[in-house]
């Protein structure tokens, strides 16, 4: 079938890729001519036939929401847009306003996979009206990974449920990636484990905790073993705080997820000013730290 | 080669069973006469020629201690003990020292893989001497997953290397499944997600969340849905508890992990007597809950 | 001078009992009769000599906002409107705005005290114009507690500020009501402190521990030494989720203040769905809990 | 009553201070003679008329376990030893035991107070032997604040009891310690609140969250408004670490505690290996941050 992608960014351009690996016809826009295929989004929606299906794949927030916009003046009735970003969930039901006024469906699907999407195949998870969803099964069937369908695609829910199943998925994996962390610090702080790179590999077949991330750390202690190209400073993008506040709208605890999200905001901060107050209040208490040292031998303070 | 066993529990009877079929010869010894080769220890040691290897296999703590104490007066300088089961990695200092009073080695292997491990084999961490190590190299790739040695093998470092390492790989397993079941709750409580069962399926290819631990939680949901047939009461073994107490001995920043351990203390609680004390403290300066109304439509209280 | 107060329930009740001990003359509305001085806010209007100030006192959210927007409706320009409950800092624009269309003025003052304020006075966090703060003045050294005016009033900064400084004050009470609470349990679970009410009263004076919340504790366990009259459930207000949401948005680590908060949403659960996917995860991979015994004295499983 | 004190730091020697000014006669012993009254313990024994009572003040571990051998050398039967100091509460059975084999008593004593001690007195929870504490109370008395005994002193229980309650009171300080930070930081980054230090002043009357700590907070901002004078670089001392420690033996949730722990051992990193393993795994999926750049306007990644 046909398909238009709008935004041929990294992630863009390989799902484009991939598509046409398996024998649809893909017209992809992005602003970058030299990645192209066409010059406009008018442009794009008069090389498709219809009714039309139209990925976005652009940055979530404004930039999706306008995309949409101006998909809503260049598409029909009987059209169907596709949102694949990271758009957090509570957009889908705007930008399915916006084109239901001109009778265009709507689905949201959240993508996982990142830069290996191409080869293995992209995790998808859907929400919207299953006769749309009907529409663009073999699209999604192109971009899943082989092997049952089930595996790697699902109709969520609601529209809204494919970006907040991915939401989920990320404040996950902000958790799993943050235990590896912790356990790959321990075992550095370890005078007995003289092998840490060599370890963890060997967690790659038959342990509880093997899994894709941990492979992807072996291949990052296998280049780099101590990890010293890089500083412990972490981004985080939005997902990881949308699950934390969707856990409180819903009164679900959260602790590692939250702690996961709060680690990579210290890790950005050179000095904490909390921690200056916790400072602060020791030396007021305790005569800790720079303070004048007093009688040599006695206790120097209770205080902790 | 030969090998005897000590200990023929779950893991034990397993492991008996898959050096057997990698063709090695194995005396297992177990208090149960059901299952066990031979009548005693003493028997067991009569059974192999020496110099012998034993893996111990039996619950850690002091019923390993006795067993390495009892194998110290029954095997002969040269032979080998290896403890499999989770003893903390501090006991291998005791064990090896109690043992190398009569010439018999010692190392300590880290196993993980539960039942499945018969199947699929086991990943392996040992600490310890090389020389050691190399001598029974044959059983532990019997016992390890098909595929590259250091895949499912590793020689951690000194001794106590292997149960440390293990200690740390569980500290991580109870983050990282805290953190899928933060998912799920989250997921469950969405009125968005009408399929959770399947939306955690669909994560297992292609996503950046899918592991082993994933595919075991979609095994249990395909059974039980709504996991309904269990109770949210979840005890710890010690792992997780020495994973923080090391990480405190170190310094190391564990969030994830502690927040994992007490969310399984919470989980046993069926009144939380830190909970009361919250709830004694809302009601003594609000007059919070229960407390008789006062008069009706302003507001009720400015406190938390 | 004359206030007007709107909402009469324990708080507003006592607040108006507190302005009148200083002297000043004020007018309260409630829509019970019981308690209410006027029939309506048109008639509250009409006892007041303008320019009036009106303390609002209502539940914060959709009630607040209604008597603000009828305030706006039977107040004249030059009027000023204090809004005293518990509303969310990023209601104060929109409050401030719906009477700036009438040239009314508004101030957001976050109220902490509970029912103690009427005999120790509440301390006050102030949000908006200082010559608005200026005029009220009378009034908030009527309500604030004796002694320095600093050490119980703040004109914190701008509009909203009085409200962010209370949602922050209560969100730092999330905390520090959890860790005495965690103290209390770990002291309960001691074999050696045999007086724990005796050993908790004892930090009263002298410690650094000494605090409001601690003379509360006492006061809960001088009537009831174990809170055994009162169950681990705790609810929560906005306030604490609020300010979890606001550090989010600034990218700062609240781990404390959220445990706080997560503590109490566990409290209400009577089974976790997030431990039972836990305890499920345990099932499949270690045949823990229920499962069939197997051989008796081996290791039962190695994982955690 | 005579009392002898060991150690003359800076709690000691203003423990000393205050003894003396209600009236007791005090030999204090320190290994620096400038603030000695003798020249050794067997001196300092000779000077004090049996039965003694002599106040252990020096730091906890080794050398608190040292003085008390040395003790148990030059007094007699029917002396008494109180450990002033922060042991750990496992360390009173070694000592009591070592002054029973000579038929001398022991007392363990929390203290709290720091520097402002001297004046204000110390809150004091004591382990041991009835008959012992009522011996050493003029001594107690004398030490701890004025007002009702049991509001600056307790009988905590057992031998143990007294390290074991302060160690818990210090795990409460570590948590309210932090609960203040988080606030403070989430003060200082709104926009909106314009005079932080303000607002923290007026939190000292009338609100919920007063306190001695906040008092102290309010201390080091009067100095010091932005704490920029400092580093938020935290020490801790034994008894955070111990209170995690003994909730984890006991299986009590201390997600508070342990949080504002890993806070401390987090400021003390200049980087942190967890988080450098984070970033690993985010370049690995994603190419995040530095990595080539691709294609410009679409979406970079989907992950987190």
């Amino acid at each position: 079938m046909q398909l238009g992608i709008v935004g041929l960014g990294k992630m863009g351009f390989n799902m484009r890729e991939r598509v046409r690996r398996a024998g649809h016809e893909v017209v992809g826009y992005d602003r970058n001519p030299d990645v192209s295929d066409t010059t406009s989004l008018a442009d794009l929606a008069a090389k498709l036939t219809g009714p039309r299906v139209v990925w976005v794949m652009v940055p979530a927030g404004e930039i999706t929401r306008n995309t949409v916009a101006e998909l809503s003046e260049v598409l029909s009735e009987g059209d169907l847009v596709i949102d694949g970003g990271n758009s957090r969930f509570t957009d889908d039901a705007l930008n399915a306003a916006k084109l239901a006024e001109k009778g265009i469906g709507y689905l949201d699907c959240g993508v996982s996979g990142g830069v290996w999407g191409l080869e293995n195949g992209y995790g998808l998870m859907v929400g919207g009206d299953a006769a749309d969803v009907e529409r663009a099964m073999p699209i999604f069937d192109a971009l899943r990974p082989e092997g049952p369908r089930e595996e790697g695609f699902a109709h969520a829910g609601k529209l809204g449920a494919g970006h907040f199943a991915k939401m989920v998925h990320n404040g996950i994996e902000y958790g799993l990636m943050q235990a590896y962390a912790e356990g790959f610090e321990l075992l550095e702080a370890s005078e007995l484990v003289e092998n840490v790179p060599a370890t963890i590999k060997a967690w790659q077949r038959g342990t509880v905790v093997r899994s894709w991330l941990l492979d992807l750390l072996v291949n990052a202690l296998d280049s780099d073993p101590e990890l010293d190209d890089l500083r412990g400073y972490v981004e985080d993008s939005g997902e990881g705080r949308w699950t934390v506040e969707e856990a409180i709208n819903h009164a679900v605890p959260a602790p590692v997820i939250s702690a996961a999200l709060f680690a990579r905001f210290a890790s950005r901060q050179s000095d904490s000013p909390a921690m200056r107050a916790v400072a602060a209040l020791r030396n007021q208490f305790g005569g800790h730290a720079v303070q004048s040292a007093g009688p040599s031998s006695g206790s120097g303070s209770t205080q902790g």
